[in-house]
């Protein structure tokens, strides 16, 4: 199994589920693939993005791929009840895909080269399989763009014990700022790189409790285990830090900030 | 004098000219006020937003007001220097207003509350000398959003050290944040508040260039004899700090993100 920060459960399915029908306008609105184009997802996870990718892009034919096959299942299995035709899975590492030079016109990755030990080798594997001309699209976040008010030492030590375990396995939660570098060392033709932001506050309830509660609270929790067995954060500090970003989202001078990077870039 | 953490130095009123200036449309594009309208700037200092103001609203009549009599006078030259002849100059405390009240149609104030203790206050007095349905237009950076790539520690510690030495006035850099909850709380009904983001990198050389040489490594300078006196870094760690961001911004594969955010509300 690749080790992964958030793990694989079902709060952690649903949750990636709600934050992407949340995020969708902001992330993807700008995403569609011709009719007849061959589309790679690579690291689709439990399909997520996959159903809002098909939708966007009905007459493309989109390859979703995972390393995680309960995943793929969860993934096949949303695409089915959501009715959509265009999609089909495979298994595979994305580090060694089982597809010839060229093999895709488009290439698409979202919320995967963060969980990579080198992302660099990533964006070369996804090159190799893109056909010149093709564009890759990549989308990250980088949390330490976040920040909220009001802070307590405790809610501010949770977040960074999220950016530590992830950071313990290698991986890296601020990649979005290294986007641009990393596209340039892997000799793609940037078109552009920018952040897609959200900032909430109490003027629009709605979302503030949705981005906390649906997102960055179960996100968090996800990385739970791990933080208290690095011995990151103890067990009293951790539900304090949860309770006081739960009492933010609802406090009527609370505000919240985060950005995500976007990238689009040609072979 | 104000105490003010980044001091009154001929090279600090450049810097405040030329960051006038290239973040001009991002965050002023949006600010016009009528024909006649009376319009109070809270703070002025050099006049850097001032010139902006007035040339984007020439018929408007603008006060301009600042506690340092030396700031004001080299407003004023600029603005004569400018051919600018819609902005009158007065010298006041920001707390303690000589006008009446609903004196004025609009106030706007920008890069000022960061410098109070208590920037309710300061709003509140502003509310006293505005008319009922006028606006407040409020703009403010937050220095806890930002971030750059490569960073190092020192780099990073330099930055710190800017946030610590105005919080050891008293003073706050992350207000940006918190300017929902502020106009909230003097009773304003707002209008929005939104961050105004720049996201820069080496495939922007010149932005990336002058944002960090222009703006920020000035920014620092004018704290960097606090920050000494008050212990939170040593001569070396702040020149390796100040020399690793002049090379981030060179560098071709740097990036950097930082948010102001401007509010707009009514009495």
């Amino acid at each position: 199994m690749h080790r992964y920060v958030h793990g694989y459960s079902e709060r952690e399915t649903e949750r990636l589920y709600d934050q992407s029908l949340i995020l969708e306008e902001m992330l993807h609105s700008d995403t569609a693939y011709p009719a007849g184009s061959m589309v790679l997802e690579a690291g689709c996870g439990v399909g997520a993005q996959t159903v809002i990718l098909a939708r966007r892009s009905p007459q493309a034919e989109i390859t979703a791929v995972d390393i995680s096959l309960d995943s793929l299942r969860k993934a096949s299995a949303l695409i089915e009840r959501e009715g959509i035709a265009n999609v089909s899975f495979q298994q595979s590492d994305i580090l060694n895909l089982p597809f010839g030079e060229e093999s895709f016109d488009h290439v698409f990755i979202c919320f995967v080269l963060e969980h990579f030990v080198w992302p660099l080798e990533v964006l070369i594997e996804l090159k190799r399989v893109l056909r010149e001309g093709g564009t890759v699209t990549v989308i990250e976040g980088d949390h330490g763009s976040c920040f909220w008010y009001p802070e307590t030492a405790e809610s501010l030590r949770v977040w960074q014990c999220l950016i530590e375990a992830q950071a313990h396995l290698g991986h890296n939660s601020l990649i979005g700022r290294q986007l641009y570098p990393l596209l340039r060392q892997s000799r793609f033709n940037i078109r552009y790189v920018l952040p897609r932001w959200i900032y909430v506050d109490a003027g629009n309830p709605g979302p503030m409790s949705d981005g906390v509660n649906k997102i960055m609270i179960p996100m968090l929790e996800s990385a739970r285990e791990q933080a208290l067995k690095l011995g990151l954060i103890d067990e009293a500090a951790w539900r304090k830090g949860i309770s006081d970003l739960r009492r933010f989202a609802e406090s009527p001078g609370g505000t919240f900030f985060y950005t995500w990077f976007k990238a689009v870039a040609l072979k």
